[in-house]
């Protein structure tokens, strides 16, 4: 296997990237800048270096706590529970939520043999003992394995005296009912509001 | 900038990846075996050392005659003309063509300012003048700036005895009538074949 051939495997054991794209790419990085070239290895050779989880929340970050833990100007008494920690960049991207978070690192699934235990759910009870918190929201995704999950939590956390909540499931923004399927419409509406 | 922002930015620049794409791909290094990260980094550092244009046709290369131009068992009297390097390795994928290439380094365009002297056209003459070559066949794409190039490169080689021919275009293998442009069906007709 040559260089090029080489490179084009590597691309393409990303997601989201086919043979096809990932030769695209090694051909476009032969006419690339040098400057890029070295940077861009450089910044794959050290990432995992550089960005490691946060130790409270679980987070990726530089710095340990990081940022959002370290932050006394949010509401420190709200943790919003999810699965990945790259949901907490897209919680933070739509900047609706002003709270803590936890990262689960996965959910519970049977099938892949994932148990609690695997999951940071001792570390986020143990955030909830230590006190200051008011709020649990569970943003785990609305999938079997999401909900499962979601309810594990809240059995654990009912004798605590914080309140549990989950995200709403239900009919997208700017979405039509036509097109909506049948389980996301029932969850529309299980979680009616009143006006 | 932190590194996760700063990978992305790289990642974004390549051809067909987009700001979420490369979040995605991103992500997913950070939780990749370490030594797929530094085989991966070391891969783009060397690159375009290992990787380098060969001195006769052209195409990529890790040694210098390509691999291609090297071959005594292949077609030496025929040459295909591409625009890039890349168009080789398609040509090779489809196994239907045995002969050498020559790579143009890109089209004329005087739009985009480039003349024939820098493509590799005075190569292509060279070649043509040493002398072996009975046919030429032009294979830069069917666009007004490859037409252009193929008929520029035609009238060149008219005074020499060798046959210049063009790929066919025309509709595409499996296509259908009703979906093809104007174009595309003109010059599958002034293309047609005689059974």
């Amino acid at each position: 296997m040559n260089a090029l051939d080489e490179i084009v495997d590597s691309f393409s054991r990303l997601p989201g990237i086919g043979k096809k794209s990932a030769a695209r790419i090694a051909n476009s990085l032969l006419n690339a800048d040098s400057s890029f070239m070295q940077r861009f290895s450089s910044q794959i050779a050290h990432l995992q270096e550089r960005i490691r989880p946060c130790s409270i929340c679980g987070g990726w970050t530089e710095v340990d706590p990081c940022p959002i833990c370290a932050d006394s100007l949010r509401d420190r008494s709200v943790i919003c529970v999810v699965e990945q920690a790259q949901d907490v960049s897209t919680i933070e991207n739509s900047h609706t939520f002003k709270g803590l978070y936890h990262v689960l690192g996965g959910v519970i699934s049977p099938l892949d043999g994932v148990g609690p235990s695997q999951l940071r759910i001792a570390e986020l009870q143990q955030r909830v003992n230590d006190g200051g918190i008011s709020e649990v929201i569970i943003a785990t995704n609305p999938t079997i394995d999401g909900d499962t999950t979601a309810l594990y939590i809240q059995k654990l956390l009912e004798s605590s005296d914080v309140k549990v909540t989950r995200l709403a499931s239900g009919i997208p923004a700017g979405g039509d009912l036509e097109y909506v399927d049948r389980l996301t419409l029932d969850r529309s509406f299980r979680g009616r509001t009143s006006f």
